[in-house]
């Protein structure tokens, strides 16, 4: 069976999260990615997270549909090894700190001259021009830079990062669709080109209507918990056993909200009789709702309220959404054999293809357990020598 | 000049958030994307936040590089229309809950007797099968159902969403992977498939470590607010003029900071000699590093820590990030003349194409602008009467 990227080659410079996690998707879709490790340690987080049986499970995940080729790049050896890997890949992608590949003797000219249907992938903090081209990068900082934290979290606490390292993974997903389109052009030109996804503008392209209200008015948008910045009510409810999340984003969906809980006539309360009221008076309409609320269980809302088409959720920990009926239908959580570390239960494919869909063809690769058999495949006779130990 | 899916046409149902973005990130790498709007209204983000010149900015945002077709799905002659542009299409993106579209008689089998070599993609809550399928899904529920909310927020405080509406976002650009990687499958197999992606699959993707640890230890991630779940210090620090980001994210870095600090000398205090002793006592020393960091400007100590390779920066507003000069530099604002509504300002692109880059060919459709020129171009002689106005 053949899948969308089968056939395309990526040389994987990448290391940590962004990077590994671009090159993990375009591995998913079918290419046949050749990690290249350093010597030694390889990739730093083969040694970070939960260890079991000599494997990290945060490894696994992302270096999943992928082989393992270790390479001294100071050496000159390595270099000229990467340079005939190169000759023959469809695709390089890396998240060094921009320069670094240039000094390594590898420039956009050099890559062209090698191979010019090559695309040259850079994942990136705050992109590899401009005044803050110097300055090293991380999630945290790139949240806090970037507005995101100053919309994240209550109105009277201090602006929050998110819990997951969410600008690490818009970048690493928005560059493999950069990658794709970039092989879709190829087709038309015949050459390669430089794809280019920036943390800092990966965040900022998801802020919505955030973005766009701000633009309009100037008004900059302020954190606001749970609450809804333009209707009420919304947020979380608690129920007999536990807090409930209750969106109802429309006027018709509030109806039908307020009509569950037998509430309809809170509308004709003064208090309440418009957004705009309700928006000012939102304390006192939550205290009744949660009056009501609190007589049966989550369980019990849940049903009534889906029926209903009223969105609605449990907050659920992360153990409880991994172990969630729909997650496991979805085959989100999945098994993988790792041949001397045991079974390694990783997340699932998020984009699911009908005909030619992501596959889990090989487990994450011991460290430069594929040297010798990538320099063979891809450079036959060719064959240099490998530049690691 | 030719870009990455020219040529590419795009039957685009979606409405709201989720899908628009989807299509608009395909309209600027170059499809014909031809928006499907029920007669009246439309979209109805067309009458969403704030509108200047009649014209919503954040409508115009999501809606770039398209066309508007307005047609009746209701009426047979609307049905009739569509499945004559689908016959001409590459791509058919829907929004809808699942099963809307096959009620409307489209299931994905008369899907394929249209047009095998259709695209068929839907973006939707949970999934199109498994138990959840009925259920309306909302950005609010999916973060809490997902395991997001739970992460996200302080670790005294309530699970909180996200400011953003990450998940609506993060499932349209999976989905929009998804098509282009279908695109070249198509290359090959000359068939269309279905592509799927859902805001709960979507977001649950983002977990990084949060998920692997825990699928690999059955702990829990707790909210942990802005220090790091495993190493100290970390967070927000007290300038003399406000707060400032930094992670110091490994030993070597930790010591760049407190190189830079001048305060080497608090890793021999037995209080703070290894990580796990930092964390337990990171109060003591995050009031020892604001002490130092209070005697100097936000500027100072980020033009200091930058040159010293520390990751950090200034916890920006909305309003700041978007006038940013690293953000201006990368053209992540943009004017677009709209004619007959003034020039719109909004989000540029998020990943960057050295040869075919994303490119503003049209501003945002008035509704039903293109009814009669889209039908006349695709379906040509045969051109069908419109269902709509």
């Amino acid at each position: 069976m053949t899948q969308p990227l089968s056939g395309v080659r990526v040389v994987d410079l990448t290391r940590i999260l962004s990077g590994p996690f671009c090159t993990a998707l375009l591995g998913d879709m079918g290419a046949d990615v050749v990690k290249i490790e350093p010597p030694g340690d390889g990739d730093p987080v083969r040694t970070n997270g939960a260890i079991i049986e000599g494997m990290s499970w945060y490894f696994a995940a992302f270096n999943r549909n992928k082989r393992s080729v270790s390479l001294d790049l100071r050496s000159e050896a390595g270099r000229e090894t990467l340079a005939r890997l190169l000759k023959k890949a469809d695709v390089l992608v890396e998240n060094f700190r921009p320069g670094v590949l240039a000094k390594m003797g590898f420039d956009e000219e050099r890559l062209r001259q090698i191979n010019p249907r090559l695309i040259t992938a850079s994942i990136n903090g705050y992109g590899s021009t401009g005044p803050y081209v110097e300055r090293p990068a991380f999630d945290f900082v790139i949240q806090a830079m970037s507005g995101f934290m100053s919309t994240n979290g209550t109105a009277d606490g201090e602006p929050l990062r998110s819990g997951p390292p969410v600008t690490d993974l818009v970048a690493g997903l928005y560059c493999a669709f950069g990658i794709v389109s970039a092989l879709q052009a190829r087709n038309n030109t015949g050459r390669g080109q430089r794809v280019e996804a920036s943390m800092m503008d990966g965040i900022i392209s998801l802020f919505a209507y955030l973005a766009s209200d701000h633009l309009a008015t100037g008004v900059v948008p302020r954190r606001a918990g749970n609450h809804h910045p333009i209707a009420a009510p919304y947020g979380l409810f608690t129920a007999s056993d536990g807090e409930l999340a209750v969106a109802p984003s429309t006027e018709v969906i509030l109806r039908r909200f307020l009509r569950v809980l037998g509430m309809e006539g809170v509308l004709e309360d003064p208090r309440f009789s418009s957004n705009a009221l309700r928006m000012q008076n939102h304390a006192a309409l939550d205290a009744l709702i949660n009056a009501r609320m609190e007589g049966e269980s989550r369980q019990a809302w849940m049903d009534r309220l889906n029926a209903a088409g009223v969105p609605c959720g449990l907050v659920q920990d992360v153990g409880e959404a991994l172990s969630d009926p729909q997650v496991l239908h979805r085959e989100m959580v999945v098994d993988v054999e790792h041949p001397g570390h045991g079974t390694v239960r990783m997340l699932g494919f998020p984009v699911k293809l009908s005909e030619t869909p992501c596959r889990m063809r090989h487990p994450a690769p011991d460290h430069g357990a594929h040297t010798e058999e990538v320099l063979a495949e891809w450079c036959g006779e060719d064959r240099p020598r490998a530049g690691g130990p």
